[in-house]
């Protein structure tokens, strides 16, 4: 891991008045360079050369860095470039994903915004129920081994990969027989978590804890649009017979939704929760967005059974703000200008390292 | 009940130039006292010591009354300090849940914005019916006896509760199979409505009457999200086989939705029924938000369930306007808003007393 | 099919400086007006007597026209009157499907915003296979005949009629069965087309092609909110035993959605290969909005299985702007106010012909 006062170094010799904020062009870097523009930052995606001329023909992005493959970000030369132009990173699920939370913490020398800790409390599942229960947050109850299954289950794979190779199994040969089936490495496949399927309602509460302002945002909420089941689910069961498709819960997309206001005290106690948990775990704790991943039961209880300690595609939605950023901006505020208001503020009070890491 | 006169008595004491806005924290309270500053109002909001922090948090609420229950708004001092303070109230569905029906006609002489004779012709099912036939909306087949069920039914209860108990049944045996099971009292379980289930597309349709500019205004319309159902069928059959899992309707969010514009000219046709049969039902009639709860069957027929004859929760995806409101206003117009609107408009034409009781 | 050297003659006459936008009241009129409205134009809705109050009752709306049926906007003095007011028509699907693409095509002497001769590469689903192979753009496997269908097929009949009759099958006998008792005629039920049904997420991509910026926006993504499958499948499979209720698709209203990012390169390719395709299939091809109705599987393929060659109904979610016009346009952006916006532009740089027949 790289210590905080060497990245602190790094951003001791940025240029505050002409930073340049960057991410790798995919999940929501659309989103966070509009937003870092409309703040009046400069803005970089950094992409490898099939998606170059993509990312070139928007307004809002000024440069587009093609790169050959995207761990090539840790390269020497990469980030010397990045640091001179007084780049700050935006992490995200896609950005995780490609370069490694390993890689991230041990190699990328560039300021990144929000606390690098994080991804070990997210990615080690034994750490994140600990971050849970600390926080008071329900999860789902968990099996060790497929031999205990005693209900429906949802099987998952660590990682940030939106879903794939998900199953649902009802007892133990089901669970064989279907995890013979996915195309995941054995690695992978050996590293599953046995899930509690809840039944309810999803919602995928987009906060933002700001630590210049010491609060704890609502920003948004959605819920995820997933290939095949959402459309698996729409034809009628009778025309399924003889079929036994299987589910798949790849995320595609996400749709819009709010929640019943009698809900959002808790919803805020659980944001509130994490932050409050996540300081005393990994102090500072977490800064800039994340995403609980929650159903609402029938008896209107949250069980959460994921965190993203970071920006999450859901926000995607909200360009123009949401239900929730317009009660408290009376600006569109996207997660993504959230993000880089709060650079702003930082730099402005000379707290830029407070939210860097 | 209160006679109009005596409420007007009470609201001819006001100083029209600083009324403040004032709701029950809970249901839409959000978005109505966000609408209501936004409209210049001084904004109130009253709520139990629990929910009490979470509503000071908000910027637009410059007061936050905290009351024992919320049944204690009917406290002769709790009344005599809001009507001091000029305060109109805006009824929501957990205000009428909470309060009831019965101690609001009776016992609540703080103003209130809308006719609060609705309330008798909502809660009263045979009122209810007798308004929709004088409109000429078409409602579902309802059963008095469970022995006459001869196809999918939903069965009901009455009250705002948010679906709570609601459950579907093809016959008598499921019928009584099924109410056992429920977790509601006697008294309620006795007052159940068996309604046929419609299939097709659920629409809940916002309105809003305006008796200052006599015009009925389609705000916007939303799909509910319940739980358990929404969550239940998009587990695929062949692995629910097994698990007879009762299908649950609490409300517990909103999804955004518009409709078809051949079928619009007809959905205002409903809203302005609803209005006109209101005003020969009860004088002055509806006044202000309004929703109908519709289904739109596959040959595009709009079969209406229920009314609710103030404001929804499901407008809380507006704050920043519908596409509907859109037509309308140049400006963000929520329903919430739109309320604090009409006070105003009622005020600058000294005609505030017709639109509240 | 009218020659383009005859439109353009008609509108040579025009009076560039008061230029009215105008089209048949229903499908996405209020959206086309409004946009116009807002870009500075003349608005007008042409109706039936049935629809003339509710046209009537917008701001954004000029002038109600009222015919005695739609096919009376090809009547002489109709069409006589439209050009002496200097009128561009902008058809929609409702557009197309009352006139007809024949009428269209050879009887409707009043400048048409986009290119007619699409209308032809539509309507004909050889041309339309054409087409989308041109483009590189996969399609589901079709079915010349009943006795072929070896997995779950959707069955589909032409025209702009909203997915009425529309069924699902498995097999020739399913087929045969199903077919004898759907509400067509036989004419039309001879048209039928046998796609295999593709399991996935839905998404209807919106698209802009600009023939004077030289450019193709993606405007919005939608989900078609259809009855009554939309109803059907939220009844849980155990109560639906004993009824088999046929399922249907019609499109009776849209829900909002986005993609991943990292699909929206491919979602891009898909729009500029379909426009590229046009151009060389019919030049100057394909001008202003079209919808592909795709599905994306689990793999992350997206399946075409339609093309809309004009403003599509979904649309109507977004009147403020979608996620994806704010991307493009700092100002509420909807397709009906870009198609105003596309006019005004060829009309200030004398290019007017170009995006009209």
């Amino acid at each position: 891991m790289i210590p905080k006062k060497e990245i602190d170094k790094v951003l001791a010799g940025y240029e505050n008045d002409s930073i340049t904020i960057g991410t790798i062009g995919s999940h929501s870097a659309l989103q966070i360079l509009k937003g870092a523009k409309d703040e009046g930052f400069d803005t970089l995606a950094i992409c490898t050369k099939d998606r170059a001329e993509f990312y070139k023909d928007w307004n809002f992005i000024d440069n587009v860095l093609v790169i050959g493959s995207y761990k090539d970000i840790l390269k020497k030369n990469v980030q010397e470039k990045l640091i001179k132009d007084n780049v700050i990173l935006i992490p995200h699920g896609s950005f995780v994903e490609y370069v490694t939370p390993k890689s991230i913490e041990e190699k990328l020398y560039t300021p990144l915004f929000g606390n690098r800790s994080v991804l070990h409390w997210e990615s080690d599942r034994r750490k994140g129920r600990e971050w849970f229960n600390l926080a008071g947050i329900k999860i789902p109850k968990e099996f060790s081994h497929p031999s205990e299954i005693d209900r429906i289950v949802i099987v998952k794979f660590p990682g940030a990969k939106g879903g794939r190779g998900y199953f649902l199994a009802r007892n133990e040969g089901e669970f064989n027989k279907k995890i013979k089936g996915i195309k995941l490495t054995m690695k992978e496949k050996n590293n599953f978590t046995i899930q509690e399927y809840i039944i309810g309602t999803r919602f995928y509460l987009q906060f933002f804890y700001s630590p210049i302002i010491k609060k704890v945002e609502l920003l948004g909420i959605d819920i995820r649009y997933e290939s095949n089941i959402d459309g698996l689910v729409r034809i009628p069961s009778y025309l399924l017979a003889g079929y036994e498709i299987e589910p798949g819960y790849v995320v595609t997309g996400n749709i819009p939704v709010v929640v019943r206001e009698s809900l959002l005290p808790r919803i805020m106690e659980i944001g509130n929760n994490i932050v409050g948990a996540s300081k005393r775990l990994f102090p500072p704790g977490i800064i800039g967005p994340f995403c609980m991943e929650t159903v609402c039961t029938e008896d209107m209880n949250f069980v959460s059974f994921e965190i993203s300690a970071r920006i999450v595609a859901g926000t995607n939605l909200y360009l123009q703000g949401s239900p929730y950023s317009q009660l408290l901006y009376d600006e569109p505020m996207s997660t993504g200008r959230r993000i880089a208001r709060e650079i702003k503020m930082a730099v402005d009070i000379g707290k830029l390292a407070e939210v860097i890491y």
